[in-house]
């Protein structure tokens, strides 16, 4: 398991501002908290060995069989159950989306007996290799093309993508009923992200019946929390919509931005959505003009940011204490440098402080 | 995963006696979901990786080293770490204690390829296999001797003491300190059962920290609510006695009881549970005085019943259906047969109603 992941508020007391998860953490939950309050008598009494109550509720939403569905104790639990039954399935190899990207697929696959492909670029057929993609990818933001997954599945033996940030981005992604009609796509979605309930481990995994069956035989009873359950169960039938305040954002440079987010034929989430983007591209620009900071591109609410000197992990420090700010140190993602940090959008009034205090530190 | 466990009210719904599961539910618990209601903010932030603020409080609770102490996503999470952990450390096969005993060590087991011994008597060397003790046995509430644990520790190469019901025996158990000190014991523990709150998923391993350490290596990031270790530490620190309302209960059929449950020299908890067990010996009394009944002995508050005719699997639905009482099918643990079913001793009002729908059935 690698040691130093984002959202660490745990060793941060008194954080302010959070920028370290890429999850926008100002969702109005309190009709979920409400719900939960009434609910505490469920700590008396065992959960479902499988949560297949909360699978059906989820298929039913999406329009695929609960055949196709399977409710894990957060998304990375179900990365881990993934590579065991891969490994268990004569896959013998790994690979993973361009670096960087999110440590725990190696990490899990390792723990499992499977080896890196060596050497492969990636054109020729390697049935007995399991390929990882993170869509949106963490920590870049970036996307893939239909077109390449669909690629990637013709010439690798398994194909995971994982969308654990497909609602923080406008552009289209593979839908729960593709993944459940594919040959071999095994697709993770994360409740955490989608409802911005990180403390309650909720992930899933959508795949052709065939491979879920396969999944099931690894998996540990009891493994996902009655009060989590509940949660999911609650969170799917009212389709809280965790950017709905967020649908007055404008982006305060561009106030004729033909992307109205007022826009009244907008769902509220994409409106929500757009505002929280727009946002971003505000804070990347405001970064860009600091002397030594590079803001990559991204097509998400979050993004890397490299420092010409200075280190990320110095950064962290300075901020956590002089500014009550966290941000993600992204030095340990493969492929990344002391220099590099992940930040993700928050509030503007936040990220015009967050860009003060970065131009201080580098003038330092 | 095995198919048909206890505490299955979700597949039983108006159930009002449940003598299913070996915990005594009728734990106050005022306290605790008074806390979590407090604290339901904890649901928009990840927990810690790893639960370490709960492990030193466990540690500091019972005078070990946090080195010592692993906390898991309930104890069946431990059981699958613990076997995933020996395959990895050359553990080529596995024992279990005597039949019948809690079904997950083998599953789990198997799940990592690990091989049953074959033809062993158990009185040799076994350097290699990882053997399985449930202490106090579920479901016989059988106990080992301490001798006993100590021979079998000196012929395994990993002993698994599952402790999971050390709280409701008055006989000596394992102490933390002793399996931290020792070379090959690996110790679990169940929040969940000492604290009756099984929809929340917390257990722990104690053992040597070379064994922590290794374990350690295969654990998934996160698995570990926020709220259950927020409600773990909030346990250990208010060290609630769940079987604390039952310090008056005496046993009806001997008032003069030497080991009088009202005794002021007893702890509190000791007292609850000398009145629990009191009534457990009432309840099988009046079990077998049924014609074509058999109650089995028992140290603890739970115990077999074998019937001579018609299978538990009838009267499970007969009870359900017709005085909406859940009992524990126990057709399925290897070793028994269609005719045993489990019972966890509950109020004297309930017990004496499950008797008299026992004998009723019986006489159909």
């Amino acid at each position: 398991m690698l040691q130093g992941h984002g959202d660490d508020t745990y060793d941060h007391p008194g954080i302010r501002s959070n920028f370290s998860s890429n999850i926008f953490p100002h969702a109005d939950l309190t009709g979920l908290k409400a719900h939960l309050q009434g609910k505490l008598d469920l700590i008396e009494r065992y959960p479902e060995p499988e949560p297949h109550s909360l699978e059906e509720v989820i298929a039913r939403k999406h329009g695929i069989s609960s055949d196709n569905v399977l409710v894990t104790n957060g998304a990375t639990d179900a990365i881990y159950l993934i590579a065991q039954t891969a490994a268990k399935s004569h896959h013998t190899h790994f690979n993973v989306g361009p670096l960087p990207t999110f440590r725990e697929y190696e990490d899990a696959c390792r723990m499992f007996g499977l080896a890196q492909v060596n050497g492969c670029d990636g054109s020729k057929k390697a049935v007995h290799t399991i390929l990882w993609l993170c869509n949106p990818n963490n920590p870049t933001g970036d996307l893939y093309l239909k077109a390449e997954l669909e690629d990637y599945a013709r010439r690798y033996g398994l194909v995971v993508i994982d969308q654990s940030y497909e609602d923080y981005t406008l552009e289209p992604v593979m839908s729960h009923q593709e993944a459940a009609a594919s040959r071999n796509i095994v697709q993770l979605h994360s409740l955490t992200k989608t409802y911005a309930v990180p403390g309650l481990r909720i992930g899933y995994v959508v795949a052709p019946q065939p491979i879920i069956t396969r999944l099931r035989e690894n998996v540990r009873p009891w493994a996902v929390n009655a009060l989590a359950i509940e949660a999911g169960i609650w969170l799917m039938e009212n389709d809280v919509c965790v950017l709905q305040d967020l649908k007055d954002l404008k982006d305060p440079k561009d106030p004729k931005d033909p992307k109205d987010p007022k826009d009244p034929t907008l769902p509220q989430s994409h409106s929500g959505l757009r505002a929280l983007l727009a946002e971003t591209r505000r804070l990347r620009e405001m970064l860009n003009q600091i002397p030594g900071i590079t803001a990559a591109e991204t097509q998400t609410n979050f993004f890397l940011v490299e420092m010409a000197s200075k280190t990320a992990a110095e950064l962290k420090d300075h901020l956590a204490q002089k500014h009550h700010i966290l941000i993600r140190d992204a030095s340990n993602f493969r492929g990344l440098t002391p220099q590099h940090f992940r930040i993700s959008t928050q509030y503007p009034d936040e990220n015009t402080c967050l860009a003060d205090a970065i131009r201080e530190f580098m003038l330092l």
